[in-house]
């Protein structure tokens, strides 16, 4: 608890002056004032966090967190448990779309075992299980409250120990099968908008399955009341350890002035949780892209981060933030290599 | 007229085997069916063209038209006609946004003088004019139906001498004081839908100026009864030679079987024009960014080109274009990089 709380503590206000002065420079390039829209936004607040105008990205990584969910039991998933072991290993084999999409910008893959129900042996596999897969919350709580904060402060030091190995942009990815059922079940909790709005088909439920889902996730709220108040209380109840280790990524990301990208639905839980342990989270997200799943809109219009690929896209990974990691980079470049109206004597 | 006809009558159907084995080959891939969204549409679009489910993107460029309109000369622009000329010579130096984010892309600019007002010489700038600037369309058509088809053509030139130089990815994009009138005009003329869906700010009108710009495309269309059915007489009448060159550089692309990418809202009207002379070349072109000009929604539902990107941009150059290389590339990487499910036994 000391780690989360350290963590949180840090976390301060971007840097206005430096964004000011961005703001300038931006007016000054050869263009319309405002006309790159969301690359000079993206400048504004890469300015804000690092305190520097001019910024360079040195190293790139998605740290993807891999776990099961109890509820699979429920019958709530299309793909079978296994997968989430199974990934793993294709994850350290480089053959997954996050594999490929970040060799593609330049990034590192690191994945972690952060709760998969099996021992899973993988060369480049980082075991920081905090439990075998998470309880069954049609039945019982996801997790203790303990384990709940273990899994925050585990995603806290490997944000860190990225970010002491040169990192300076972060994304966070998953995998786990399940792990939709017990995002839209944080987001119930969290947010108490409806469980329309925030269930969708995750790998390719039908339309049975999907009420089934909505069933299952209504029924475990209502049988653990976690305290809408109390985003830890909400993890450990409803929560899926991918989704803590997240926050924590977030949050650390944060606390350390590293700009981090938020991927898609399940990682807008993970946000959201991190944005209510610690509101000022929110300026060091970067959105990436509208995920297809139902629920996504619901986050970007809870927290205005509004995403910048619209590509019908669901497989999660962290597969957004490598797309979203050359369109940052673009507006790092932008403010650096293009003209002024002053160098040319206008 | 010869060159256009033949490119047209050259424009093909995608290659749906093709597009058939690209599909099953995502299907099998680490993943759920259909979760990259765009990029597996991407894929088996590129699959379409070129005829071969794994591509490779070999050279990369965006070829930008300049141009003045004589409309200029109603009061319809927020920035001084010189920019045209000015904006020249700093894209042969590389200073502009297109510049810039095409580097990061690793594409080709190709910048060309299809109808500037004066004379520019600039190392790296193509001549190609058709005539210095067009008429003023608020009194006299911009152009005659022979120089209409000339820019056409020119841009047709300039997409195969491109394609010949080994680039398989185009984007064309532009620059010109007063082309977002032109656009509007010709969009106006093509489709009929209603002028203040059609009509924007610009570079940055204020609402009178807004007024008067619907108020002098109205007029001009009046003016002139551009022939809806006859989109070289649409372009000869109220369009620019910088739209009418993008309209080339689409066709061409299309009759080549090389794959190119829309920018925003004037990108949109040449499109248009484009599909309206040969409706075969709406499958050769991908969509970019959704461009903050109005108008630009209104080429989306009108094409079904939906826009991938949305960071509400309006700049013009190409500048959507080298943004969406980077995704276009990771949808090639993503069918040739990724492993199958039967890769693993299952």
């Amino acid at each position: 608890m000391k780690l989360l709380n350290d963590t949180i503590a840090l976390i301060g206000p971007l840097d206005r002056k430096a964004m000011d002065e961005t703001r300038r420079r931006l007016d000054s390039l050869l263009k319309p004032r405002g006309s790159l829209g969301v690359l000079e936004t993206i400048a504004e607040q890469l300015a804000g966090i690092t305190g520097s105008v001019f910024n360079d990205i040195k190293k790139k990584a998605v740290i993807v967190l891999l776990a099961d969910n109890g509820v699979y039991e429920e019958g709530i998933a299309s793909y079978p448990q296994e997968i989430t072991t199974v990934g793993a290993a294709c994850l350290t084999k480089g053959m997954m779309g996050i594999n490929v999409l970040a060799r593609h910008a330049g990034a590192l893959v690191l994945p972690v075992d952060i709760g998969i129900r099996t021992d899973v042996e993988a060369e480049g596999l980082m075991k920081r299980k905090v439990r075998y897969g998470t309880g069954n919350i049609a039945k019982e709580p996801a997790m203790t409250r303990e384990e709940a904060v273990r899994a925050i402060e585990t995603g806290i030091d490997l944000a860190r120990e990225a970010i002491d190995g040169g990192v300076n942009l972060l994304g966070a990815g998953e995998m786990g099968i399940g792990n939709t059922t017990s995002s839209s079940a944080v987001l119930y909790a969290l947010t108490g908008e409806s469980i329309d709005l925030l269930t969708g088909r995750g790998a390719g439920l039908d339309d049975k399955g999907l009420e089934r889902k909505k069933d299952i996730i209504e029924k475990a709220v209502k049988l653990h009341r976690p305290d809408s108040g109390d985003p830890v209380d909400v993890l450990s109840k409803v929560g899926g350890l991918d989704i803590a280790g997240m926050a924590g990524v977030y949050l650390a990301a944060a606390a350390r002035r590293v700009p981090v990208v938020v991927d898609g639905f399940i990682a807008g839980a993970a946000a959201l949780t991190a944005i209510r342990l610690a509101p000022g989270a929110r300026e060091y997200m970067i959105p990436s892209h509208l995920s297809e799943e139902a629920g996504a809109k619901v986050f970007a219009r809870l927290t205005g981060l509004a995403p910048i690929l619209n590509m019908n896209m669901r497989l999660g990974e962290g597969t957004g933030c490598a797309l979203a990691f050359g369109i940052i980079e673009a507006a790092v470049k932008i403010i650096k290599e293009m003209g002024t109206f002053a160098d040319i004597g206008m």
